[in-house]
């Protein structure tokens, strides 16, 4: 029994430690190192080439190195073995951060005070309480708990819209594609960690920005996009920016990443990119998490966080 | 009896709704037209001129519109009346927006990736949890209360300092300048609402800031001022960004207000410049604060946050 790493993107120096942790335990494969493909039993993984888990015949299951698994399901010829979305608590944790930290400067409208500040002009601008402020999340995963929890406990005016209702939170949650518009129109900061899908690849265009609160207490909407790159269309983005039909947006994910430097979001000057990097998690945290995901399965039991093929993540 | 509006900076149209309000239920003077001085009882005041006030022979009370009350006790000829802090609740709350907006923003280094974005790098840096990040309060007042409860719920690794020992504080206080540098050496974010006073102006230093930890979490420490600009001395702050003694700072506070154009502080990459408005108040706000405060005074009661002149705020 062996356990393959297969990431994209390969950092030696950041994975030394983890893997002296993995290999104590198991032994190890390196993509593109497969040794015996029939000795891999468990596959760990980021971006990895299609086709690379239908070679191993004997693989019982694949962890995703990040919460979403698009990565994984995009491939038409991956086995039919359980898929674990990936679900440690420092990466809870940072995205709530990266989802606070966003809020909080759209709310104190910090794109706006950094324009003046580069013309040395010393203006007060509207501010609006928290409590003013509606912020809807296309989401209720995991992945926005950490964020729900403390705007809740700042007071923000709350709203979740996901495919099908809930009712475990504690503000109106709207559902589907029939109450998407009245999600929209009471929303000042859209906050989305959708999962990408077929269903919601391009949902972040000009037809949903254009559906947002118009009149709210900031001057305009605001998109941030801490899901996928694939949920939104940039083109998009940017002419809504232009016209005013958005006000300003954070991105972590892009179309394309690395983010192009031939593209306009980079040079907006109400657009905070970040390098899609909202929720990292540490390579030790994503370890010990496959560690924990292997001995669950090897005991027979089911794993923390099973992905669900039929509804894409 | 007359109620005494006092405005250095008087901005009508903003007004115009809470004066209506006050006019309701007393007959107001608005400086500098103040009729017959001996009608006045009480004066709601900001950065009054000198000598304004002991030139009303009947002045009961004076009520500052700003938490602090420092541009009312550097008046020598302020009458012995009781001196009234602003401390209405969304006051309270917009300090908490702006402290946990800074505090985000810097724990999540988005100077420096506003740095990146302008440079078009696609760049990861390292990224702490909150829980391995130590902020350090100077100041545990009305004014800091609101982010410490968000700060502690999020995880952060909290201290504070204060004049005289506090065991109320969820967290460990350290007390006295004989306390101050085992308190900064423990503090990468420092976030001070101290009052301005004769014993802390200024004391915002260079041999402070070289006190702050280093080899934390955070490329260096981090200063984030809210009080008043009398606590800074701004060349020493220049100079600490500049040798790297100080990785940012973010300040709503000024030596001189607002900053003038001539600031190296304006331009500054890794400086966050806001007009004097982390917690602003509405007219409103204030007007309904200021006829509490009235009410309670007339009924022989005690106000709601009384300054103490010895203590100096």
């Amino acid at each position: 029994m062996a356990l393959l790493i297969a990431i994209a993107d390969w950092d030696d120096a950041a994975w030394a430690e983890a893997l002296a942790v993995l290999r104590a335990r198991t032994p190890l494969r390196i993509w593109p190192d497969l040794g015996e493909p029939a000795d891999i039993r468990y596959a760990l993984a980021w971006k990895p080439p299609h086709g690379l888990m239908a070679s191993l015949p004997n693989l019982k299951a694949v962890i995703s190195m990040g919460a979403g698994v698009d990565h994984l399901l995009a491939d038409p010829s991956l086995p039919a073995v359980p898929v674990v979305r990936y679900s440690a608590e420092d990466l809870r944790l940072r995205m709530r951060d990266y989802i606070v930290q966003n809020v909080m400067m759209h709310l104190r409208r910090h794109a706006d005070y950094a324009a003046q500040q580069r013309e040395r002009v010393w203006r007060e601008l509207a501010q609006p309480l928290a409590s003013e402020v509606r912020v809807g999340f296309m989401g209720l995963g995991n992945m926005a708990s950490g964020a729900i929890e403390i705007l809740v406990a700042m007071g923000f005016a709350l709203a979740g819209w996901a495919r099908s209702p809930r009712h475990d939170m504690p503000f109106p949650v709207f559902a589907g594609r029939g109450q998407l518009p009245a999600f929209l129109e009471r929303t000042d900061i859209l906050v989305c960690t959708l999962p990408l899908t077929p269903e919601t690849r391009g949902i972040l265009n000009a037809l949903l920005l254009r559906g947002l609160a118009r009149g709210g207490p900031l001057p305009g909407p605001v998109l941030i996009n801490a899901g996928r790159g694939g949920l939104q269309v940039e083109a998009d983005i940017l002419a809504c920016l232009a016209d005013g039909t958005l006000h300003a947006a954070s991105l972590d994910v892009f179309e394309e990443e690395p983010l192009p430097a031939t593209s306009p979001l980079w040079a907006h000057p109400r657009v905070f990119v970040t390098p899609h990097n909202a929720a990292w998690s540490s390579p030790m945290a994503v370890a010990r998490f496959a560690l924990e995901q292997i001995d669950i399965m090897e005991a027979g039991g089911t794993p923390a966080s099973l992905a669900d093929r039929a509804r894409g993540y």
